[in-house]
């Protein structure tokens, strides 16, 4: 089994209202900052995996995005993956 | 001015405790995917912003991230800042 690390980014569909990015966005613009047009606030999950090869991890993990992490209603997901050596804590 | 949209990540310091990312892990080795070690759970916020070139771009997501977008004692921080077409709704 190798090791690897998915990076899945949960983002809300442009057709949906995001309240939380029209906070930042209003934060932002009470700081000063009026440069700013919109804000739009996601998700980003990092998920450690093990699986036999890469294909099988991607399948794992867009079964993981469709079942649990992402609603597929409001949300759009996309998800890289990379492998990682195999002991944990050396650089990373 | 030029339109940008700035991609920015902000993930738990790794030393610091992410409840949510527990309860995802917990939640999807219920589900049955037991391969899954580690889940953090981070913030992928995307702001639309006019400056005038991608330097000031840069430097002022830097100072909304110190400023706002970002908790230093707890969080890491990085973002991208791509140049964007100037109408905007077309093809994107």
């Amino acid at each position: 089994m190798v090791n690897y690390l998915a990076t899945v980014v949960v983002t809300l569909k442009q057709v949906v209202n995001d309240p939380q990015g029209l906070t930042v966005r209003s934060g932002l613009r009470q700081l000063g900052f009026e440069e700013v047009d919109e804000v739009r606030v996601g998700k980003h999950i990092e998920v450690r995996l093990s699986a036999e090869n890469e294909k099988a991890a991607r399948a794992r993990v867009s079964e993981m995005c469709r079942k649990l992490l992402a609603n597929h209603v409001i949300e759009d997901v996309r998800f890289q993956v990379e492998q990682q050596d195999a002991q944990v804590g050396a650089s990373r």
